[in-house]
């Protein structure tokens, strides 16, 4: 597994920006291929050829090529647990934590990810986001993290589209939230994480 | 670990028979518990305990509880990993089913999930779905299953919304494509699966 990591994906794409998230935090060395979708070159054979949905991030290591942030995150969660921040816990807690890697998949990205187009569709959103938040204050009122007492791939999953929430009018539901508020301070703290936010400036 | 699992669900509800269908695979003994949907029990204080979220299906085995089907599969697979059907590969073609399990939540349950209200969202979802199984026609084409040579928890994810296309006029976009046909009609046979179905009658 000495190859070369490389991941094709663009600075300002959130599901890149979980990837890099990842790679920072194993403190992996790896080779970032910037992926020019104004001119859609995701869209071009070249890149289909690693990604057939035409989506980025795509990942190459050595004939390994790999699609959908959250499965490279885990196989480089997984392919290098001893290095870096260990992001997975082995064993029966692994269970609790793919339940809130499933939950941000499932019930987290949904609202946030749309940019709606009319107001009825941003109260809408804002309206289930604060119903998944009450859940977040519940459950972060107990544990730390979401996955256990440890950060985790979980809450890494999250930074992307809470890092573009901060910068709208859905903060305010983070905000009012004291466990969900002290946990976003503390996740986009990390330096892992800042690293992501520098490459996107 | 020989605590018995409990299922809470319906058996109507497509992410419940997932679950089933994995244990069925794994040919494990269950208890299962019918929630009354119609009533709203799945939005009482005592289901609600175990899934915040007040959706079905929930899981418990002692003081594990569980919810999110995908996560529950998981647990079970990994769990019992010599149990009945392998449903998981180890090392580093897990990453490769991994994706697919991605694509699965991602790109292929979106348009299968909804029930659209006008014919505009239709159209979009047939859309949506037509580059997908596209996709899923050229990956078939190349390897039996999605997650690579033998049936896992990437094929057995798919299962419960496939059935209900089977019986919508979406059918016909599984039909028109040689491979992914050739994969539902191998699927949606397995014994594992049949008698999810017997139980949903
Ligand atoms: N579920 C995918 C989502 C990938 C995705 O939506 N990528 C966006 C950028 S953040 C993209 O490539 N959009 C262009 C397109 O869909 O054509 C993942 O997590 O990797
Ligand atoms: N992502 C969840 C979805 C669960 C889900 O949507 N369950 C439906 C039945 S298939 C439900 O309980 N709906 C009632 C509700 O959302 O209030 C999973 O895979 O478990």
């Amino acid at each position: 597994m000495a190859e070369i990591m490389k991941v094709h994906g663009s600075v300002i794409s959130t599901a890149t920006q979980r990837v890099l998230a990842c790679l920072n935090e194993k403190e992996l060395e790896f080779e970032f291929i910037p992926v020019n979708m104004a001119v859609g070159e995701h869209k071009k054979d070249s890149f289909l050829a690693i990604n057939p949905f035409g989506q980025v991030p795509a990942f190459e290591q050595g004939d390994l090529k790999l699609f959908e942030s959250r499965a490279i995150t885990q196989y480089i969660a997984h392919g290098y647990a001893e290095k870096g921040t260990t992001l997975i816990i082995p064993g029966r807690p692994m269970a609790t934590l793919s339940v809130w890697m499933e939950v941000e998949a499932h019930q987290f990205d949904p609202p946030m990810f749309g940019i709606p187009t009319d107001n009825a569709a941003v109260e809408e959103n804002e309206a289930k986001l604060t119903k998944v938040l009450d859940v977040y204050e519940a459950r972060l009122a107990q544990s730390k993290y979401l996955g256990g007492d440890i950060f985790t791939l979980a809450d890494l999953h999250h930074l992307p589209n809470i890092s573009c929430a901060m910068k709208t009018q859905v903060k305010k539901l983070f905000d009012s939230r004291p466990h969900v508020s002290a946990w976003v301070a503390d996740i986009t703290s990390r330096p892992a994480w800042s690293k992501v936010v520098a490459m996107g400036k």
